[in-house]
Formats: structure tokens, C-alpha cells, sequence
């Protein structure tokens, strides 16, 4: 396609997405979930094509030569395949966010009012080449009763196809509209240029992926964006922490996954524990094979690299992490305040007023006493699903699940009541 | 000042008040609330002051030829200011909504998750002459624990300052950051340019005031806009309506107040009961100076003239009315989803099953049964107060409040919980 015919093209999905969108507001919940439940049974029916299609993605990634991790993520086996059907299984399990009802009250004008939860409408999804994000953002767009267009990594574009195949079978098997769901049918750049500024067609775009992905969509796009950049979190042990709960807490948070946003990248200690307990923390982070640096205090206390000021900004992703040793919590806070890119951050102690203030006073999306920063996550929160982590303060803040998929309006029930 | 030096001048406010934010967010529900009160004495003791900085104003607009309804909005008088007073007063009397915990619940890992409301940072106020907007603005956005940039119009200017002046003293004498509020001291254009372009120090831009001020500015923005554009708003009376009800609701919605976002533009009216009500109807109207137009089968029934296309996408704001006979309640949802703003509609009807199609399916900030569209407003809902109408999707919806003005995070307690 050219240039042309993709902005022609984009606009027809656009279209068919808004008027899908009318229908899928108005979908009850059996037929959402049924459609759930039919794309769940025809995704493990096709686990061969799927294998295959893929396949067809490994290859020509192979001879792109893309790297391990990303020819990683791109695989779909048996057990990706499975997962898929779990997923779809489980958000039709979750109860319908659309149509609830809350606050209502009445008003002295005899008016009784309150609020409808709605679907937002239309909502582009902007991903890389894991092709059960397909699956994941489509169950959770279609649950919430939006219609979706969902534009994939090029690498993944072949399973991407035949996963939306599946879908559209599932709709159409409940009664609903085929572009309830739609997959951009294009590898081209500029469909992504074009999904992004059509506000007439489409509400909200949710990016996931690589920083420089959501960063060139944030600049760019004419709508509302849903979106998570950094996390780099940060967990600060206060000289009135429990010494097992400081020690168990720092490690969880940041060996038991590397690569995930909510891991801790920096540890702030509080100078008079600092002493007794460092040397403590570093040995164990060493026998995890974690590489450790540090503040000139920290680097006294301990063997280890001494920390740049760009390792205060630096989201590690792995096996690192940054110390610094702080007067206070107030110094705590301060450091916070200039280096967290408002994820999660977590404070150790016993002090009633020190948690008080920690939890009022810090400015981040997860504000936690006594947990491991890994805990700020959809599911462990009980949103039974996720479709990404908003570090941004507009419309959803954190984990955000089908809730965040939705709006409210007002709804105003009266008996004859005119304003005097 | 010149471009260049405009820059420098909200790049300094911005700067300034993204550090007052800070402050804000922390300070004490009696703190705001004294800076309120506070600030009411002042302007009432400053009564002579404020008017003579009016009078200023409405000289050069008399000379520079501004029209009745500008110069109107432009005046102030003693019962304004009495206005500016009490609305501080009730400001400051309305809950705290920063801090508010919600939904703490236990999760099967022992942590216990919530969310805790608060301030969204700094807002952008972007006005046109009317004064004691700038009092409105501030009132809200300090209690809800913001700083805020107001931007009111340049024929507004020296009144503008002279209102500022108030609020820095009031914000002082309650060991308030003077800079939590901060009027715009220029009236070149091009400050609004960059306010709205300052993602690193502005959260969230309001823009009150015409259509082609909002459009411009949603255009150009590269914060987050909560804003209202139209309010072409529906009455649909039902075959099964009550009579007396659907007259006295449908006159209250059109001549309560003709300049209003939340007045009936359009009545939408069953085939079966049009016959009968509409020339009563029409008689009521016409006895109060509205002028009516409509669809072939109103023109049929009553004198007047044919609508046009563009008369159901007209906001008249004025004693305007047009009418249109449909043939039921799919008819009626067809036109309000074809031509409605998406601000209020309201069905009129004793049938359950249709209020509560009609309910679930009008996709408009608020959806009434049997109340009059004029109730739209903050006040009526119980709000408190009301920084605008959104009929945006994202974030705030229909009447803002304090809470519209604020963002949750989530906070977790802990015993010590690690992620297994």
C-alpha cells in the first residue's frame, strides 16, 4: 500500500471501529463473554495453523537476524498457545465493568443522581512482536464493550493474522460485529502515524512496548494515551525497619524478576542502619550475582562501584542495582522526588508516622509500606487483568484493568422535576 | 515582552509552580481552607480597589468598542464581588477530597490494596473576561490542592491583577507558596501558546469560554485538555409520557435559560402523541418568544418553518427551538446519536423497559428520565462547586468538581509480604 491508500485504509477500520463500537457498548454480558469463550475453544482448534503461521514470523525473523530475545518473544508454542485460552477463559470469568451503577443519590430538588460506567469507545492498541499482547488487549477491549484496533510489531505479522482470524470467528459466533476486533492487515509504518491521530475514530491509544516506541506516540498522537514509561522504583529501609522484613523485602524486590517494571533499581537505606545492615544486603545480592554501586557513603561501607549521577535515572532491567544512604526520611523522599519516574516506591519501618507520611507525601502511581515493589501489578491488586501500567495521572493512574478500559456518565432518574 | 521573552516568562511560571505544587499537595485541609477565608476578607475589604482596576477595564473596552454582552461579562459591581466572596466562603466549605481513601481491600497475598486521592499538579486555566472566573478557577484548584496558571482575557486585565494581588495575600497569610496561584501578567497572545505546551510543568489545561477558543486550544495542546465544546441538547417525549410532565419539563429545559450549555436545542417527539401535545406545545413556546422550526410532520401540524440540516447541529443558545416528530425510541436514540454533543439528554416516559434502554444506551455525559436537561450542572449534582462541564470521555465526564481535579494513586500496606 502507499501512502494514499494506507490513510484510506486506516480511515475504513476507523470507521468500521466506531460503528462496531456502537454495538459492542450496547453487547449484554453473556454475548461479550460467549464471544470470549468461542475464541477460546477456536484458538485451541488451532493450534496447528497457529503453530504454522508463526512459523512463517521465526523464519523470516531468523533470517532477519533479530535477536534471541526478541525471536523469544515472538515464538508462540504449546504452552503460549494455552496460555492464550487461559487468558480469554479468565476475562470472561471477571465481572462486567459496563452498566454498573454507583453513588446514587438524591439531590434536594427531588432529582436522584449517580454514575453509569460505559465503554470508552474505540481504542487503539500499539504493541511489539509478542503475538498474545493479539489476544490479551482484544479480550480485555472487548469484556470492557470497546471495539479495538490492534496493530502489532511487523515481525509478528503472519500470527497476528491468524490469531484475529480466530477472533473474528468468536464475534461472529456470539452475534457480535467482526470489526468489534480489528487487526491492521498492513506492516507499514505509517498505518501507526495514521491510528494515532484519527480522534474522530478513535479515543484512546495504549502503547506497549520499548520507551522509544511510547515516547514517538505520546509526541504524536492526537488523542488520549494511555501509557507507562519508566519504572524506576525505589525502596527506602528506614532506621525503624524490621531488620527480617527489610532484608526479605529489598531482595524480592529486586531478584525476583529482572526484567519488569516494577522491580526495585534503587535502594535507599537510612544512614544509622546503614552501617549494620549493608554489608549484610550486599553480601546476599552477590550470591544472587547482583552488581552493586553506590553513594561515596555506601561505597565506604561496602565494595562497590561508585554510583553516577546517571545511575540515579537508569532503569536497569537486570541483575544491578544503585545505593544511596540517606540522612532521613525526608532526605528519602527528596531523592525520590527528583529521580522516581513515579511507578512504585516502597517504605520499610515500623513508625506509624514516618508510613503516614510516606504514603501521603510520596507522588508515585504505587505508594507502599512493608511490600515488595513487584506487588504493583493488575493481578495482585485484583483487577483480574492488565493491560498495561499508566504512570501517567489523567484518567488511570497504576495498574490499569477493564476499569480503566471505561468512562462514566451521569444519570439523573426524575419524577417531573424542572430547575426553579 | 517579545517571543522570546514570553518564553522565559511561562517557562518561569511554570517552573514556579510546579515546585508550589509540590507544597500544595502536602498542605493541610485548615491551610487551604484559611487561605480561602482569608482571601474572602481581602476582597471584600477590597471592594474599592477592585472596581477602580474594572473600571480601567471597561473604559478601554468601551473605547476599543467591545459589544453589550462583553462588556457585561467584563463588569464588575458590588453584588459580583459579594459573589467572589461567598464563592470563596463555600469553597472552603466543601470536603477535603485529597487523601480520601476508597476500596481498601485484603488480597490472598496479605497485602492490603487501595487508592488514595490525589492533587493532579498543576491545571491551566485558559478564560475570557469574566473576572471573577479568575476567583472561581483559584478557589477550586486550591482546595483541591493544585497549583494553577490562569490565563484570563486580555480585556480583563487589570482587574485580573488586582483580584491576583488578593490571592497572593491571602495564600501568604496562610503559609501558602504564593506561587500556587499565579495570573498570567502579560496580555500577548502567545502566552497561551506555551502554556499549553509545557507537559514538564503543567498537568491538565481547562479552557472556558467560546468554541473557537476550545478548538484552538484542544488542536494545539500537548497536555491533557478537560474541555466542553457544544451542548446541543434532546428532549425525546414517549408515547408513553406523561402529559403534565413533558410539558413542564420541556418548557423548564428551553426557557429557563436561553444562553445556557445545558437548555434543550432540539425536542424529539413520538408520532402518536405529537398530534395531540404539539400545538399545545407550540402555544406554550410561542407565549414565551420561542421561535420554533421543524421536520415535515411538525411543519404539518404546526405554523412554522421547515429545519434545515444545519438546525439539528445548531447550539442556538437562544429562544430558538427545533423540533422533529420521530416514529419511537430507536428513531429518537438514531437522531440524538447522529446530531447530539454527547453533553445531556432526556427521555420523557412512564415505560421502565424504554427509560431503561434509554439509560443504557444514549452515549451522552449525563442521561436523564423525566428531569429537565438544565439539572446538567455541578451545583445540582452536589458537586459544590463546578470548574466546567467535560463532554470528553477521558478522565472527567459531564459536571467537574474538586474531584475532577485530582487523580488517585494506589497505595498498599504491607506486613512484610514478598511476591512468591
Amino acid at each position: 500500500m502507499n501512502a494514499m491508500n494506507i490513510d484510506l485504509y486506516m480511515q475504513q477500520l476507523g470507521e468500521q471501529a466506531r460503528k462496531a463500537s456502537r454495538k459492542m457498548a450496547r453487547a449484554s454480558t453473556a454475548e461479550k463473554n460467549r464471544a470470549l469463550l468461542e475464541t477460546a475453544e477456536i484458538i485451541a482448534d488451532s493450534r496447528q495453523r497457529l503453530l504454522e503461521a508463526n512459523e512463517r514470523d521465526m523464519e523470516a525473523g531468523r533470517s532477519g537476524k533479530l535477536d534471541a530475545a526478541l525471536l523469544d518473544r515472538l515464538e508462540l508454542t504449546g504452552s503460549r498457545i494455552e496460555g492464550m485460552v487461559e487468558n480469554l477463559r479468565q476475562v470472561a470469568s471477571l465481572p462486567d465493568p459496563v452498566g454498573e451503577i454507583s453513588d446514587m443519590c438524591f439531590r434536594p430538588s427531588g432529582i436522584q443522581v449517580g454514575k453509569m460506567r460505559v465503554p470508552l469507545g474505540v481504542i487503539g492498541i500499539i504493541y511489539e512482536s509478542r503475538p498474545n499482547v493479539t489476544i490479551e488487549a482484544a479480550a480485555l477491549c472487548l469484556k470492557s464493550g470497546n471495539a479495538a484496533i490492534l496493530r502489532g510489531g511487523s515481525e509478528a505479522f503472519h500470527s497476528n493474522q491468524a490469531i484475529a482470524k480466530c477472533l473474528t470467528q468468536g464475534l461472529l459466533t456470539a452475534g457480535l460485529p467482526e470489526a468489534a476486533i480489528q487487526v491492521v492487515e498492513t506492516a507499514d509504518r505509517e498505518a501507526v502515524g495514521k491510528l494515532i491521530a484519527m480522534p474522530e475514530y478513535v479515543d484512546v491509544i495504549v502503547p506497549r512496548g520499548g520507551k522509544g516506541l511510547i515516547e514517538r506516540i505520546s509526541r504524536d498522537a492526537r488523542v488520549a494515551v494511555i501509557k507507562h514509561l519508566d519504572g524506576i522504583c525505589h525502596v527506602y529501609i528506614d532506621d525503624r525497619a524490621d531488620y527480617e522484613k527489610a532484608m526479605a523485602i529489598t531482595l524480592n524486590a529486586k531478584t525476583h524478576r529482572y526484567g519488569v517494571c516494577n522491580a526495585m533499581e534503587t535502594l535507599l537505606i537510612a544512614e544509622s542502619v546503614a552501617t549494620q545492615w549493608l554489608p549484610d544486603l550486599a553480601e546476599r545480592f552477590r550470591e544472587k550475582g547482583v552488581e552493586l554501586c553506590g553513594c561515596e557513603r555506601t561505597v565506604a561501607l561496602i565494595a562497590c562501584d561508585k554510583a553516577t549521577e546517571a545511575d540515579w535515572h537508569t532503569e536497569y532491567l537486570a541483575p544491578k542495582l544503585s545505593i544511596r544512604v540517606v540522612n532521613d526520611l525526608d532526605q528519602a523522599m527528596d531523592h525520590i522526588e527528583r529521580y522516581s519516574s513515579r511507578h512504585t516506591e516502597s517504605i520499610i519501618t515500623e513508625d506509624y508516622s514516618r508510613a503516614r507520611r510516606f504514603l501521603a507525601e510520596v507522588d508515585s502511581s504505587s505508594v507502599m509500606v512493608n511490600a515488595s515493589t513487584r506487588f504493583a501489578d493488575g493481578f495482585e491488586y485484583g483487577l483480574g487483568a492488565e493491560i498495561g501500567i499508566s504512570t501517567d495521572k489523567i484518567h488511570a493512574r497504576g495498574p490499569v484493568g477493564l476499569e480503566g478500559l471505561t468512562s462514566t456518565k451521569w444519570i439523573v432518574l426524575g419524577d417531573g422535576q424542572i430547575r426553579q
